[in-house]
């Protein structure tokens, strides 16, 4: 980078702000892919008018700039694949700026850490319910961006519904507000609609409306295992339009359960085919049994062999343990993981988790998968056994790309969470038509004709 | 228009199908606002493929196209105003295709009309909620065009919540997919979310994927009397912060109390400064039970004069009745309303109710308030005493203008409901900046180059 450049930088921002170094090219070269990509620098934005002045300025130069939150994603979204700026929120632009308790609605800055919001809500007996596996890290604004997902979501959707306005600053620099500090609001295009979720391609999010809810009062935790996956699915499906609108309704399957058995030792039934995990809430006991007892019905009747309901903090943790030590405990399979987070319409489930057996079969992968039932996304990991056997690691990725074409052909989608990136943007044709991605194209030029704002990603 | 063009239409969709006549001009030259512009042409595509040629044939031909649901929009957005041709979808795509009942979807034509779907869902205990007051006659493409709102919507949203999945028509004749069938779906950008509340402007909506949920099993209907608006607004707070979740929160302010009961007589307080009336479900009696021991405390504590649950259907429907007949009800102060659906954050709906008093008095007109303080949606309604008195019309509009100033410098929009279409474009740059708008012109270009989607719409 010129010179010129960083001199700019520094007198905008000040020394401590505009980093060229090569410690700090190295300490924001990664993210969760694990993959590195060096960066020509990274700057520290203190507020919105520094990013107004910044894209400015490289927007008029063609200089690439790539908006980061904490760098964990899965998906390669923060990363300067082809050099140019990083600018982190995580210094500055990290304040809650206001929780509105008559319009039940949080403001905050994008570097604001998912849980910090969580447990300063909490305190007013309030609920931001997005909750993606990384949000003891993972920041609001690339919540917002990646259109993050998580455990809740079969009853409290994602990200994208807890969104209610966006502050943001565009490839020119000029400032603009989508959406309103209202439920209501159908004022010109639903700019916030396709800002979530853009990657930090069509604009830098400067500021974050976000809707809360009354913190429900009670939860309770049940429990089953089921012979196979079909049985489970059906209780599912039964369950759901029976009326209960449980929180999460997790799966794990049988290689899971082995893995989760073997390495911990807790009692699992290692013949069962699937196990299910559903949390329900409410604000009254008899609701909230109502909603137990409907699970229990419609599970024994799809087939449950065994249904059991947490009577305590302790026992619900226990019921959660198998599901929060899956992903580490499949490593017992294989030293590479190639962990996807496709997602059907839940009907699908047994049609992809029976293809899936088959994709194992042919390339010889145990494919251990579990997640999220309620909402259709599954966690599928090929594990390769040796991760430096190249030919190995070769056929894990064919694994991976048949399982996209699966999903996709069943009416699922490449990404339920993570995102498109670069590690799924070769897939996107899979997924989408040339007419669907000229589109995509052409909505990015119109946000940022100069192509300045994370370019290269999502394969457009 | 040109006889090559007819004939190409005819011979296209069937002479039953292409309409040139001055009958099918004039039945489909109106909308709600009660404007006339004839169209060149009335056409009814037999399905998703008609659209796509028509389109193209247009697009080449810079013919302007215009979609049309039922016509009941207030706002314009169905009407010819430059000419070309009105896409109708009446006749033929007005279809429920599915009810999915694993993965709690339906899958409509853009013609289906919204009671239908409602209807039709009900067999099977399922719940379509967004309820706009057109929802007797209004059609779902039309709703998603308009992301119609509703009473619903303090509990349960609006449209946009509820649409997973479109399939629409570009300019160009491409037909394009948005979104699955699932709950999660985070690849590519969120065309879905930028199609809606689009007003017909991007593409045409040739399919709808709507997200059904379960039917909640009871339901409950408070209604309660307040000194004053301040009070009445304190109640709603307090209640929704304190973990009540009502389905609706509607009221009615002193002017609207009087005028219902001047014509019904139906023992209403006419000295009380504020209605409440509000509904609550769920699927257990002690839940709703729960919600209403919460509303009677919190509506007491902030002033209630009176507070009364119907103790069965038609006790219920009493309540409603005050609230359902206000529109028609405040004709007794002037023959010429004007109302807008301006919408601000629910905290400042005291100050926007004595803003609009003092607009009130600076003009001279009674300007009635009565909707939905869950989400701080207000019907306002300016009444010209002389509608044939121009002096009269032309102050009254400048009263709106000072309403749609004083909703936005609140934080508001110039709508929660109805959209912009023609009515509202003039006020487009009140709500807007240039950047703002700009940005949403080109995004207009991104989907239609040649500008024949239903143009000089939205102030764009």
């Amino acid at each position: 980078m010129k010179n010129e450049f960083k001199e700019y930088f520094k007198n905008l921002l000040g020394e401590e702000n505009a980093h060229f170094d090569s410690i700090h090219q190295r300490a924001y070269s990664y993210d969760a892919t694990k993959k590195h990509y060096l960066p020509d620098g990274v700057l520290f934005p203190r507020n919105e008018e520094d990013i107004s002045e910044i894209l400015k300025y490289c927007n008029d130069r063609q200089i690439i700039v790539v908006p980061r939150g904490s760098g964990s994603g899965f998906t390669g979204g923060a990363l300067a694949v082809n050099g140019g700026l990083i600018l982190s929120f995580e210094k500055h632009m990290n304040q809650i700026l206001e929780i509105d308790l008559e319009n039940l609605v949080a403001v905050v800055q994008p570097g604001v850490i998912n849980i910090a919001l969580q447990k300063e809500v909490a305190k007013h007996k309030l609920f931001y319910p997005p909750d993606p596996a990384s949000m003891e890290y993972s920041s609001l604004g690339g919540n917002v961006s990646e259109n993050a997902g998580g455990m809740r979501a079969a009853k409290y959707g994602i990200t994208k519904d807890y969104v209610m306005a966006l502050r943001a600053v565009l490839a020119n620099g000029d400032i603009i507000r989508a959406g309103k500090r209202t439920i209501k609001d159908v004022a010109g295009y639903n700019l916030a609609g396709i800002l979530i979720a853009s990657e930090g391609s069509l604009a830098v999010l400067s500021e974050l409306t976000l809707k809360l809810i009354p913190m429900p009062k009670l939860k309770k935790t049940a429990f089953a295992t089921f012979a196979n996956v079909k049985e489970a699915m059906n209780a599912v499906y039964k369950s759901l339009a029976g009326g209960v609108n449980p929180v999460s309704m997790e799966f794990l399957d049988h290689l899971s359960i082995k893995a989760v058995e073997e390495k911990f030792h807790k009692g699992l039934n290692v013949e069962a085919g699937a196990i299910l995990i559903c949390d329900v809430d409410g604000n009254v006991k008899e609701s909230v049994e109502e909603d137990l007892k409907c699970l229990r019905e419609h599970f024994l009747e799809a087939g449950a062999m065994e249904f059991k309901i947490a009577q305590n903090e302790s026992e619900a943790a226990d019921i959660w343990f198998a599901r929060r030590n899956c992903s580490q405990s499949i490593a017992i399979y294989g030293t590479l993981k190639l962990n996807e987070d496709i997602t059907v319409p839940r009907s699908k489930l047994p049609e992809l988790l029976e293809g899936i057996e088959q994709i194992s079969q042919k390339y010889g992968f145990k494919i251990p998968c579990f997640g999220h039932t309620g909402d259709g996304n599954v966690h599928t990991n090929v594990m390769v056994k040796d991760k430096d056997d190249k030919e190995q690691v070769k056929k894990g990725y064919e694994a991976v790309e048949e399982i996209f074409k699966l999903a996709v052909g069943l009416g699922g989608t490449l990404s339920g969470e993570h995102g498109i990136g670069i590690s799924k943007a070769p897939f996107m044709n899979l997924a989408f038509s040339e007419a669907e991605l000229d589109l995509m194209r052409n909505i990015k030029k119109a946000f940022d004709p100069n192509n300045i704002l994370n370019p290269f990603k999502m394969g457009l």
